[in-house]
């Protein structure tokens, strides 16, 4: 097969696209605006008719193409069904036989988009060389992904990969987005990390630059624990501890060969992956041949990388 | 294929074997002591002359059947390689090579004693309909298995489904004997179990009938628990609040159909699973769809008829 194939990120704000070799390369990158209104009912058809009008400038047919993959937000079964997309205003339904009616029935595949991620990293991104990971993505929320013998393990009901939904918190007493308490995303999200900075500050005297903060961001932690201020490292710590507590969990579960760090807190780099790795090694004393823990290194493509990489398969 | 197999099930004092029809009906059933001595060199011998032997009586041959599967008590490669066998004695080598080569080139496969067991309980026992699941073997330790598409996941060094060393307990002193601190081995073992109610008489006032017995076992425990004594129903909860923690978290990673919960424990039946789903259930509120738990049916012969499956695969 060497016709190319179509990546689709729906995000809900904008639509990211682009057009591959099989070899992975990427050669046309775009992105619309993802139109949420009426329950985005407007989303597919929007994406359709992009895609066309980008196969047309290319010079190119709906037939040159081996089909279109999809990442969505939310949990997608097996046979594409999902049962509703919060973030899209999408109630039950079968979006990828939907688009693919819209695309004169060309082959369209889709998943949750995190683990669309982890797939893109796999296939062309820190992942490379691996073919049992476990992606973690550290965002405004943690999400993650499973990737086993270089496929999606989605489970049952598309919670396989929900990492950041781990509970390691004991007594926390205020909730997570979930409805849980003390979950992994409650202190290593961006949000969590600004949570527990700002928690710290309140309970602990020592001085830190981040006291002259209006705001605290994820960042601003990050950057000043690395600068050496001892009260931003503690908070930096603590994240880095459950994080590797939570991965030492899925080592003793999966034993896979790799986690891949992304998002935006992972911008921190091997500040960041250090710590995790540190903790998580020490937590998982059975697996004598330590996972490795490497930085993703798609970014914001990485949607786009592994919705393709469904296609090819 | 309609011929016969063989399941073998090597512990550190018998050897269980079985003879299977393809359809798992267990025709015969047999043990042999487990001859540990000179680091257990005469254990693939006397399986194979116990073979042959019950083959003869049988009035088969050697090639009337499809082949043996065997458990073994350590991390077992894919391709059956070990690196040790505490238990037995053994240093690396490949035991499944050597017992093929022993029963004239029978096909022989091996797999983990704990992850074999749970491919028996998804094949004959407690977790037959499931595809994808995961047993905890509650004994001296806390063993388990994860079956995945019908088929063990070992991981990349076999460490997968060792769900007994998912750390748990925040500020454990006490080392487990696999070198980490607060594994769920040591709150939700037989062992486990009955350290807690030391624990506990020796913290708590209370007065209970765990206070008369010499030397607490699990079973007291959770007899005296069942019989009402609320010092023993704070040991259980406890245990059980553990389990069910460890169990929320395979559930945000693999998201399986079912837990299978087996091992001596396990006899104190749906007293005990019910507890452990009460605690998965609140501690993994993202899965709406739970995973059933449910009690192991084969006991002690589900590593021979998991044995038996690795060869009709």
């Amino acid at each position: 097969m060497d016709k190319r194939c179509i990546g689709i990120d729906i995000g809900g704000t904008t639509v990211k696209m682009g057009m591959f070799e099989p070899d992975g390369t990427l050669v046309e990158k775009w992105e619309i605006p993802t139109r949420k209104e009426e329950g985005g009912r407007y989303i597919l058809e929007d994406i359709a008719a992009s895609v066309r009008k980008k196969t047309a400038e290319c010079g190119l047919s709906l037939s040159d193409f081996s089909g279109a993959g999809m990442g969505l937000p939310g949990p997608v079964m097996p046979d594409g069904h999902i049962e509703f997309c919060v973030n899209l205003g999408w109630k039950a339904g079968n979006p990828q036989q939907t688009l693919s009616a819209l695309l004169d029935g060309m082959q369209v595949k889709s998943g949750n988009d995190a683990n669309v991620a982890a797939l893109g990293e796999m296939w062309q991104g820190g992942g490379r060389g691996y073919k049992n990971l476990v992606m973690v993505t550290l965002g405004t929320g943690v999400g993650g992904g499973v990737i086993l013998n270089e496929r999606i393990w989605p489970g049952m009901q598309g919670v396989g990969g929900e990492i950041g939904h781990i509970h390691v918190i004991e007594g926390e007493t205020e909730a997570c987005n979930c409805g849980g308490y003390g979950c992994l995303e409650q202190v290593a999200s961006a949000t969590g990390i600004a949570r527990e900075a700002r928690r710290l500050l309140a309970a602990d005297k020592r001085d830190s630059v981040l006291r002259s903060k209006e705001k605290i961001t994820a960042k601003d932690v990050l950057s000043a624990a690395r600068d050496g201020d001892a009260l931003a490292l503690t908070v930096v710590e603590t994240s880095c501890r459950y994080l590797g507590w939570a991965l030492a969990a899925v080592t003793m579960v999966l034993d896979p060969q790799a986690y891949i760090i992304g998002g935006g807190v992972s911008k921190a780099g091997t500040f960041l992956t250090e710590k995790i790795k540190k903790y998580h090694d020490k937590l998982s004393p059975m697996a004598t041949r330590k996972a490795d823990v490497v930085l993703a290194t798609l970014g914001n493509d990485a949607g786009i990388y592994g919705a393709a990489k469904l296609v090819l398969g």
